[in-house]
């Protein structure tokens, strides 16, 4: 039996990253976000919204260099990464404050954060504002990754990384829970076993 | 000690949704996606991006009617999703063939899926293609849920949907974690240990 809550935004779970961006005096500033996810394979893109109705020094930074980056904290960073969110860069050096130092980007300006394990360099390739945030697509030119969270197969091993992540209706934070099943397989599984031998569509690659 | 690894599509943790709508027959289909985010709080906004180089039935109605809903599935019901995300609607009817019954949104034309505890009814407002992905922005006008999932303060319980997480890069599912941490609280607390007394911005609402 189905009720009708208040409308709001939502999407879970929503994942906990840090952009990071230099001012136009090469100050580097950082926000804390939950509004973020890929939005293409070719090029690999990633889109993230911020709130534009207040006065955001990174937002600032980011509009005005073209460039970003998208640090990944671990979970048992969530009191500084809690803080970056929290606090204005107009009113603090906030990645000084917690004693956080960064790395200018190989591939382009951006300030990576030397704590965090894992940043995504972005180059902005489209923005728009819809509502009270504007959203910013970053190509993602190159990912800098601690050896301690990359997995044998070369790629970041979730598990390892301990990601945060933002649950907007409790206002909390969760650690990702374990994984329980492999993508693409059950599904594939299912699809053959539904299909009729006969079937002329039978075993085709899906549109 | 940070290493490069290749471009790709990364943000993580990914949420878990099935994308549905009506076709122009008044037929119901259902994609899973993993490419979703929220995107604005004035009016509630959720954004996803499916791949537009492909042909898929759900896309092409989203489109033609201006009008989606985004399921949420629970954890246990990781194979059906997975065959939603594999399968294509110009082959099969997709939620017949795994026992999905669907019902009419409230506010508009939308196809809930019965079997999902949690479901946002969606307008859409924004659509542009940015590299192998169209991205589409919804105004949440309506949120149905069952109420076993809805908490006492009358949000969704991110433990009782107990969501599905998906992980691009080993591509598998991860169930949601447990909480470990206010949002706000933390980072406040910390914002004020660090401001001087004298500061004249201290306890000032951040911008």
């Amino acid at each position: 039996m189905k009720t009708n809550l208040k409308s709001r935004a939502f999407v879970a779970p929503a994942p906990v990253v840090v952009a990071s961006a230099y001012d136009e005096n090469g100050k580097a500033d950082a926000c804390t976000l939950a509004f973020a996810m890929m939005s293409s394979h070719k090029p690999p893109c990633a889109t993230i919204a911020i709130n534009a109705t207040l006065k955001r020094k990174t937002l600032a930074s980011i509009l005005a260099g073209g460039v970003f980056a998208l640090n990944y904290p671990d979970a048992s960073q969530v009191r500084e990464v809690d803080y970056l969110g929290v606090e204005s860069g107009y009113d603090a050096d906030k990645l000084a404050a917690v004693g956080f130092t960064v790395s200018r980007g190989e591939t382009c300006a951006v300030p990576i954060v030397d704590q965090m394990p894992l940043a995504l360099e972005c180059r902005v390739v489209h923005t728009v504002t819809v509502g009270s945030h504007i959203q910013i697509t970053g190509e993602i030119v190159n990912i800098r990754a601690d050896e301690s969270i990359v997995g044998e197969n070369g790629k970041v091993d979730l598990d390892k990384l301990n990601p945060l992540i933002y649950d907007e209706e409790s206002l909390s934070y969760h650690e990702l829970g374990p994984k329980t099943s492999a993508a693409f397989k059950p599904g594939a599984a299912l699809r053959k076993s539904l299909r009729k031998p006969d079937d002329p569509t039978a075993g085709r690659t899906p549109a």
